[in-house]
């Protein structure tokens, strides 16, 4: 798979293009780096004044989504105002079921809700999986702009949400505490729930692929609420669908997220996953003991220590590095960052992990 | 401690009174029982039908919790209706902060609200720890009076909210899906919280201590927002208090229910709890390897599972019952029944329990 890019690095799995900083590739590929590189979910987002401006300038958040110049723009803004080692294409999960026949809506505050729902088998029928990829070409030009403005300074990561969370939204009509008229169709229809997820799956799949003809260099799984599953429907109704995704797309590294799921850490481990991200509520030594040396780690610092003075920012952050010492670990909080954070603090923490240098 | 009662069960930890069906209490007492107990989290509540009348009948939820009359009726109305194995007094862990000196309102479908949150030092020094008790009088009377009226049919469970539980709500001003103003605190103010904190475990015994002299048999303590914490801070900031809770009443069984901690489960058997709640996350396979043989099991069938037929009700519920073979178990689910769930579908998740029978 070299052939396709301009510069392969070898000895590793993934094609390794020419980037003036290839942390995150190189650790995406288990090469030795000399110290972790670091990004944040949810880093191009509320915490800046610069996003909240560029948002102010749109008619709300899915104008801003769907716009590939603003977008791009707004990737941007955390390489040169914060300093992380990547980007991360600015969209939302929820593109997909939108491509796929059913828009929702995002109110400040309130989160995503659907006008439509998932609920018959007529309704998952309906939904329309060819031309998805057409549908959402904003994203593949949103990546293309991005990719000419960044000119090579950092790689840029690709995402989608997992099937079951995409599939929670589109039952549910929007979030919820527990999803359970979405839990209710697993429980009581699972042959519509793999119906729909299957359909999902597809989806996802070319939508991914498009992104990493656009330029992704790295993609991310969001299962935001693989937490609300018991390990018995995790194992049914998310895993299967998450490694279909990874084994279809085999030219990048794909990191699987999956919030609250420490029970199929193993299971994750065994795809064809490159990267597990971890959340804050696992013990690292719970993870790697579950995934072993042959992942890349990615997280998993408590957002909410970013509340915290410099001082207890710095401790925590050396102690997170310390914690995966000897795993291959890209820097990273265990889940997306508070949008009420100051950028300070968000700015210690990189500072923290740019200055750390394993002890020879 | 077997003075005071009527009836003792030699060899056991606690006294065990005489009830018609004394599973419950045989079972946390860690007796030999022909089948597992039964109840559920959020029995009395919305899911029965003569439930809603009797909510329909007062000014809202609050005005139910304080009436001592219709409180015992409701927390009755399971024991009849439904065939549980015990009951549990219907009250709210926000009476704490409450008679702490923070009313709350509670709405329909929106949950507590706060009309005065706690932040500075000066809001958690003025809370009135001196006369909680005295406050919540009518929690003792609502206990009184089920204990009349069930005639030593089943026990009854008390309960109150695991400190963190509470404090987060007084932070926060009601639900949140971060509770990220709460773990702020924490995270910024760690003295303060732990004042708070400690203040709060103290009107909680003093609470709880009452609720035995009214005539609880088992406690329990939810945690319900220990999810929201990383390790390190439920380590510091939840669990001691919980510990402090269960040392502090040493009369009764006391459950730890901690929604969400998984990575504290061992060191929740190590406290002087002597049940501990499962979550539903939480394979059966992992908790026990946590806790051990020597504590009572909670838990913990998926609560989305009573969506479903009644023949995966019964396979989930006789997958559960097996999965704790061998140890100590009450059965339940892993969280409270959701308010939608078909009262008949309970019951089907109650009759296997009851049908069950170990082989021999």
């Amino acid at each position: 798979m070299c052939a396709s890019v301009s510069h392969c690095t070898p000895g590793g799995n993934f094609a390794v293009m020419a980037y003036q900083n290839d942390l995150l590739l190189k650790a995406a590929n288990k090469q030795a780096v000399p110290r972790p590189p670091v990004w944040l979910m949810r880093q191009a987002g509320r915490i800046l004044p610069e996003y909240r401006a560029v948002r102010e300038s749109v008619n709300g958040f899915k104008a801003l989504v769907s716009n590939p110049e603003l977008a791009a723009e707004v990737t941007i803004q955390p390489v040169d105002l914060l300093g992380v080692d990547a980007a991360i294409i600015f969209s939302d999960i929820l593109v997909i079921p939108e491509a796929l026949g059913l828009p929702y809506e995002m109110e400040e505050r309130k989160g995503p809700t659907f006008a439509r729902t998932l609920q018959t088998e007529q309704d998952i029928l309906a939904l329309q999986t060819d031309g998805v990829a057409e549908r959402l070409k904003y994203v593949a030009d949103a990546i293309k702009i991005t990719k000419e403005r960044l000119a090579n300074r950092v790689p840029l990561i690709g995402f989608a949400g997992a099937p079951w969370t995409v599939l929670a939204y589109m039952v549910e009509g929007g979030g919820s505490k527990t999803f359970s008229k979405a839990r209710a169709m697993l429980a009581l229809h699972p042959a519509l729930a793999h119906l729909a997820l299957q359909k999902i799956t597809d989806a996802t799949i070319a939508y991914l692929r498009m992104q990493v003809a656009a330029g992704a260099d790295v993609l991310q799984l969001f299962d935001s609420w693989a937490g609300q599953l018991s390990p018995d429907s995790y194992r049914e109704f998310s895993l299967p669908y998450m490694a279909q995704i990874c084994a279809a797309i085999p030219q990048v590294p794909i990191t699987m997220f999956a919030k609250g799921a420490f029970f199929a850490l193993e299971d994750m481990a065994a795809t064809k996953a490159s990267i597990i991200g971890i959340d804050w509520h696992t013990p690292i030594e719970f993870a790697t003991a579950a995934c072993g040396p042959n992942v890349v780690y990615q997280g998993n610092l408590d957002p909410a220590v970013l509340y915290g003075s410099t001082a207890s920012i710095e401790a925590a952050t050396r102690a997170m590095l310390e914690g995966f010492k000897g795993y291959n670990h890209i820097a990273n909080l265990g889940h997306g960052v508070y949008p009420d954070i100051d950028p300070n603090s968000v700015r210690t923490f990189i500072n923290t992990i740019k200055a750390f240098r394993w002890e020879s």
